[in-house]
């Protein structure tokens, strides 16, 4: 019913399956009111809207309303046949005290054919004391498992609460992590938005994820601007709701991914929606009020929807970071939130792809900050062995390295270039990102100095490993496969854990390399293919030998995935593993990582690349785990 | 001919008049090859295309085009009844070495009835010699000079040289302002782009602007892809032309605001232009050639054009440092250039209006070395006489800062806020940007480090200031009244100069005070009104008394317009200064300066805000130059 098809940072493209049709997220519904359909349902369809949401309450209190929906559907009630997803009144009793009973709302949501209804939770305020919340996620939890018993073959939404607190948040969502439920809002994110608390909120979203399961679909409750719209996603929230496009609207003021402007101050327009191509601001502000709200609505939403098209787009190439930064930099709330997601590195990294199609482009102080350098920076400190003992650091002039560099180096050096990301061994110079990379001449002074420290500890860090021992005193210049044979060790290294250059490329060694580019393509070992280097990252691609010796080389459960027995044959046979046949998975694999995949007996079974990540794997029960490479027949 | 009606940094909406009609600046003229128009001009002007430009040479080395544009015309030829520039084959020459008669082919230019004909100068490659490209533009001056003579009633494009030279692009543009020609481009500036070398750009940019007088439309040659529109726009381009739209469409690549992306790339397209709105990437990619050519051509003028309104829009809203700021981020090498362009702040202060519509929305290390921060920051120092000898320093909580620490003012204090802007005393905290302005809770180092060096130097010089007088033990609490007494003295001298506040609120001062808000909005002296003050940015306007106070208290020519005699009976009933009757002015004056309009003889004509600065108001002939507020009648 849910299953990643691609993925960035921490956001993820996905499909979401209903009985009213599938849902490509991060996905956005438009706010339907019964009462008021300014916008019909047919007309959000043709903005982008593939799914709405409306108020069940609202229906539910209005007898005409509420006959239709009950004799006819809700389909029919709002002339949609996409799915929706209903609310339960929670936000009209945080507002206005309305009495409703938990489960009879959650019925009637049923029994009108809701494709997702929402639990009547408790919203808390953003001014409310941590024990006063702590109860009411406890009343919310409660009222989750009592509806999850009556939601029959509706999904049920089990909104997190827990205020601005980080710690009840995360509880909330592990113990609504826990119930029979399908889907989960985060509540109470309106008055933050309200108030431009966008690192609270940053933080709630972090919370909330951390306590959930990675296969529930997450939906930022309230959230409808598009200025937080890339954030939230990288932080993997998947579905937003948006009634900001008519309260906006009724209010002359327009949205763009950059921030909102009102009608009145607007001269020239550089949007080109249908609305905008068709008025220009002037004829907005001569329309009667009703047209005026519904062309600005309208307006709201195809922004709004070309910035989850953006979005999207970012996590194919793989630079959704850099649509973030470059957002962060549209409102000084939204650099407030970079600073506690920049704390969050540690979490971040392991939903991180290890490689990307888009060269890594440098935006400012928190590009060094990215999950991917995180990772980079801790491997290189338990990954990479120094070669010889001789250290010695040349700045970072061309790319890449070992072109402009290799001279430099001799049987007892170890040459570091002084790069934007920090030291990097001369070795690693095709990795990604090191070639794939821009960097503008001058870094801010805060990277600067995060550099100039990490190269002093990792050079001290080096000395330590190397103890006490003599400086060998031979020197030798080495040639071109003496330096290839080395890089190829060290990026092995890198990848597949220390000592893993070793054990992969034993005996007698050749280095394919293309004759055009000089980069290396593949290494044979007694002439069985090891491994292939692809051009794009960097990275090795493990040839069948080579999967033989890293599997006997790394400890169990290092880098393996570990199947079913159910899928043995066929993974044998070269078939895709499916994550509902993953019983366990290395803590070690992070997104597109290549990975073994083997039996409970540590038998090999294949080898292919891995899409999710051990919690992952463990948590979704639809679609790809890892795409098999090459599987391997038993004996 | 050339108009100045918005401004912001160094960039400027105007008007520039042609015999085929207005058009409003900053434009971009799209290419049209008159041998191969994918896309009629009448199709280009659909896209937002006012002006377009072409080549007489291919023009004059076609039998059958010359032959047409010789009886019929340049529009005629092109079917483009708006205005028309042509370049004169430089680039022809530059490239495959063509041989051009210099003066034939500005006559022929003139002949077939170009609005703008461009000399024929001599590019100079971005790797020659500086004694080459010396030899060069002295060349090119020279032919300008001989185009001059033969331009009649055609404006001639006289194309600023000097490759990679700052010196040398700035003396060539010091020779061309003398010459009598209209239009500045500058050239060889394709090869810079192609390479992504923005910082030369900017350099470049920069010097051309310091050489030419300020009234001269000025056209950055080759420079039509959207990234690098926001800062050349920023540093005082007028007019930029677009090949681009076309040779990126060959190429299947479609332009944006933020970049460039391949076609066979995109899965999901932002972009809602009509082309976009009607062809999904995979219909592109499943079009005849020169179909998709043609559309994309056309995506790729949408997506420029509405820069260019983004563009214009930021000026009028005064938030143009802040788009390019963004946009800085979306390319390391901009960022490079905005290194060049926070050297060049002495001299973008003389452009910077004093007070923007918007408030300063910090993005980054680069947003407090705006030209507005930096004059504050000088003012500081010349301007500011701290009104007693104890200083307090306190951090920046709340704005506007007298609401919350003018409890700690007393007699013998002075109180200095620690803002993000640099010390800031209390005062001023109304002043425009202050109270204007947002920022996140964390700035980066490097300005933070730029705030701790300044708020050193400042107490340092206070302390000088005050010399080693002995400070004064009386201590008293101030009311509200002595405080806003204070405030605005601190003010006037800040806005006018040291000792204005003194002169302007001598005797029986009143001072009137928004009931609602506790905002000062006007002070009387002896019951005549001195000066309002303006709630958006906290500068004063001044009253009649006002203006003769000041005009008594100011040095000749400080904050003075000289204007013709001619013009004095106009002034002195109300009416506006044109710059043409501007005689001279003070070196103080800033956009949007309150200032005083004199005649020679140092009489007070009227007081007015004045659009230009110094340099301006002498350069240009048409357009306003002060906006009078009140004439001063004869006695």
């Amino acid at each position: 019913m849910f299953e990643i098809k691609k993925r960035d940072a921490a956001g993820r493209i996905c499909t979401f399956q209903t009985t009213h049709g599938s849902v490509t997220t991060p996905a956005l519904m438009p706010v339907v009111n019964p009462h008021q359909m300014l916008l019909s349902p047919r007309e959000l369809r043709k903005t982008g809207a593939q799914m709405i949401i409306t108020n069940s309450y609202i229906i539910h209190q209005d007898p005409r309303l509420r006959e239709v929906a009950q004799k006819k559907g809700l389909h029919c009630l709002l002339d949609f046949d996409g799915p929706v997803m209903t609310d339960s009144g929670s936000f009209q009793s945080y507002l206005y005290g309305s009495k409703i009973d938990p489960v009879e709302i959650v019925k009637f949501q049923r029994d009108i054919g809701s494709d997702i209804g929402t639990i009547f939770d408790i919203i808390s305020s953003p001014t409310a004391s941590f024990t006063t919340c702590q109860a009411e996620i406890t009343e919310t939890v409660r009222r989750a498992q009592e509806s999850s018993a009556v939601k029959g073959d509706m999904l049920l939404a089990g909104t997190i609460q827990g205020s601005i607190y980080p710690r009840l948040r995360q509880t909330c969502a592990r113990k609504m992590g826990k119930l029979d439920i399908d889907f989960h809002p985060i509540g109470g994110v309106v008055p933050l938005m309200e108030m431009q608390r966008y690192s609270d909120i940053a933080r709630i979203i972090i919370a909330s994820k951390k306590g959930l399961p990675p296969s529930r679909p997450v939906h930022l409750f309230g959230a409808g601007h598009p200025l937080i719209l890339p954030l939230a996603v990288a932080l993997g929230c998947d579905f937003f709701d948006s009634s900001a496009y008519i309260k906006y609207a009724k209010d002359q003021r327009l949205l763009f991914s950059t921030g909102t402007k009102k009608l009145g101050e607007i001269e020239e327009n550089p949007c080109s929606c249908s609305v905008c191509q068709r008025y220009s601001p002037q004829d907005l502000r001569e329309m009667e009020t009703e047209e005026r709200t519904r062309n600005i609505a309208l307006h709201n939403l195809y922004q709004t929807f070309a910035e989850m098209k953006r979005i999207r787009e970012a996590i194919r190439e793989g630079s959704l970071w850099e649509l973030v930064e470059r957002r962060s930099v549209t409102n000084p709330s939204l650099l407030d939130a970079m600073e506690v997601v920049q704390g969050e590195t540690h979490w971040l990294e392991k939903s991180e792809p290890i490689s990307k199609k888009r060269a890594f482009f440098y935006t400012g102080r928190y590009s060094l900050h990215r999950p991917l350098v995180y990772r980079y920076h801790q491997r290189l400190f338990q990954r990479y062995i120094p070669p010889a003992k001789k250290i010695r650091v040349v700045p970072e002039e061309k790319k890449p390295y070992s072109k402009y560099y290799q001279k430099y180096v001799t049987t007892n050096t170890t040459l570091l270039v002084s790069s934007p990301f920090g030291p990097v061994p001369i070795e690693l110079d095709e990795m990604y990102p090191f070639s794939q990379s821009l960097f503008p001449q001058k870094l801010d002074s805060e990277t600067q100095e995060m550099n100039k420290r990490l190269e002093q500890q990792f050079l001290a860090h080096l000395q330590t490993l190397m103890g006490n021992q003599k400086i060998s005193a031979k020197k030798e210049k080495i040639d071109a496969t003496n330096y290839q044979s080395r890089k190829i060790k060290k990026v092995a290294d890198m990848q597949f854990g220390n000592g893993a250059g070793d054990a992969l490329f034993e005996g007698e060694i050749n280095i394919l390399v293309s004759p055009r580019t000089g980069k290396i393509r593949g290494v044979y070992a007694d002439n069985q293919l090891i491994a292939s280097m692809r051009a794009s990252d960097g990275l090795f691609i493990l040839g069948k030998e080579g999967g033989f010796r890293l599997h006997k080389h790394l400890d169990f459960p290092d880098m393996r995935i570990i199947i079913d027995d159910e899928a043995i044959p066929f993974v044998q046979q070269g078939r895709n593993v499916f994550s509902k046949f993953v019983i366990d998975a290395s803590e070690l694999v992070r997104p597109l990582d290549e990975v073994l995949i083997v039996s409970t007996k540590d038998d090999l079974i294949g080898t292919g690349t891995c899409l999710l990540n051990r919690e992952e794997l463990l948590s979704f029960t639809t679609g790809m785990g890892v795409k098999t490479r090459q599987g391997y027949p038993p004996e």
